[in-house]
């Protein structure tokens, strides 16, 4: 049994002026199930709490359910239950803020999980999708809120407003990868958490990195963003370096991007080897709470 | 497998210059393992997320989870998971809100948990502890929060600050209650929730109410407290009438409150019978949100 809760949160998680509550509802949704994928195990149950503030008590907050309930029939689960509340503001003057944490349950056969901590040196390092999107397209949203937000008309190919958790991927690689987890902070300091579980160490190749279409106009390329940037609920994962993992599973491009090395004393945590074969330390630069 | 969700939010579910962080800690723990021992779960882990203030991140925090740990600790709940997050302001000039929301997992045998659904015409009702205690205590907080606070020593008897879930209660009477529930709006609301949900009425003996004994003082000896008053996390059960209820399960006194009746059109849910044998409509006084 797998079990996830996650905050979702307004000013933090996502912003009323430049998210339709569809999106957001499909965000809060996407970032349990983000993390179900991440352990290989089916979703079973979802389960919604949230603070409502009152001038969202009508339609936004039945468009909020309408967008998770999408994304929830898509997957085939069930939202079975949670706890609503009115938000009471800080001030007289202030608005409340909507405030929700989503609660998965899934099921992976027992001591089959995936972990952080399985990584072994000489693994394959593994993303799946492309990498990014999600920063491009949230820089795109922050320079003309409503008409990007206005242009977008399909779900697909938009990783800031609809991440696509990959489910399927992750229940295919139970018993095949050795670690997995989902990219919700950036590459860079996601891998940097899964070295550390495992006490090992990493290096990736710049020119195997997958850069989303959406990053490519991005300076450099767009490889910043797809090293740094937050929230693409990819699975970053590892697997025994002669195991066969196929170039697309389940409809979703996977792409072998380093090795998982030792980790010494001095050397970085995770090395970025650039297409000259110069390396250099790829520090943290993803999204993380309570570093302001 | 039982799940449960309770928001605990700033402003709704506590105080901060009422309630020490300790105190919001244990409430914020009793919401969920009290919804556990209602449907006779045994709680298995407990998942804690919390959006925090920023100047709440130090000492209160701490404070609140150890609260929180202190009454897990009780009932050999784990502290198994959870998510946190920094707590963002509406606006520059008001200050950020505190917001939890406490899951519970818990255990029973398959298709024995006790639901609200299960009464029928001829059960008796049952009330475990005494009623009206948190609404009384909660009043002398209004009154002087402070000064209350201050001078309360021990936990148990502080139905407001320290209110006791029955989980023990609730494991006993599976296979022997036939319908169960926590009382956290109210009885009159509750056991109006009761009926609802099985078709059926309920009387109430005015007589037979538990008054606790810090609304004894209050208008009418207490009783309007011990009927309206929320968040008494006492449990509300019926069984069939020949089947042996104690006085005391685990501990804890349990009182025969009445009987479930056949529901009808122009009759009330649920009816109080005073000391004069006289019947009066038992209305909702409980609190319930959204309703202002």
């Amino acid at each position: 049994l797998v079990i996830t809760t996650d905050l979702f949160l307004e000013k933090v998680h996502f912003r009323r002026d430049w998210h339709q509550p569809e999106v957001a509802g499909h965000r809060c949704l996407a970032r349990g199930l983000s993390d179900i994928a991440a352990m290989g195990a089916r979703p079973a149950a979802a389960f919604l709490s949230f603070a409502l503030p009152a001038e969202l008590a009508g339609e936004w907050a039945s468009r909020f359910v309408d967008g998770l309930l999408r994304l929830a029939r898509v997957h085939d689960v069930p939202l079975a239950g949670g706890d609503t509340a009115r938000a009471a503001s800080p001030a007289a003057a202030g608005g409340a803020l909507f405030a929700a944490d989503i609660v998965l349950v899934g099921g992976v056969r027992r001591g089959r999980a995936l972990l952080r901590s399985g990584a072994r040196v000489g693994d394959l390092i593994y993303v799946t999708g492309a990498l990014g999107g999600a920063a491009a397209e949230l820089a795109l949203l922050e320079r003309d809120a409503g008409g990007y937000a206005g242009l977008v008309r399909a779900r697909r190919g938009h990783p800031h407003l609809f991440p696509e958790p990959r489910v399927g991927v992750g229940e295919w690689l139970v018993g095949r990868a050795r670690a997995a987890m989902d990219l919700s902070d950036g590459l860079s300091t996601d891998l940097a958490h899964l070295c550390e579980e495992a006490g090992v160490a990493a290096e990736i190749e710049a020119a195997r990195v997958p850069v989303h279409r959406l990053a490519l106009g991005a300076a450099g390329g767009g490889l910043e963003l797809a090293l740094h940037g937050g929230e693409d609920y990819e699975l970053l994962f590892t697997a025994p370096e002669g195991r066969r993992i196929p170039g697309v599973i389940g409809g979703v491009g996977v792409r072998c991007i380093g090795r998982i090395v030792k980790a010494g004393r001095g050397r970085p945590r995770v090395s970025l080897i650039d297409a000259e074969g110069k390396r250099r330390s790829l520090r943290n630069g993803g999204w993380e709470h309570f570093r302001g």
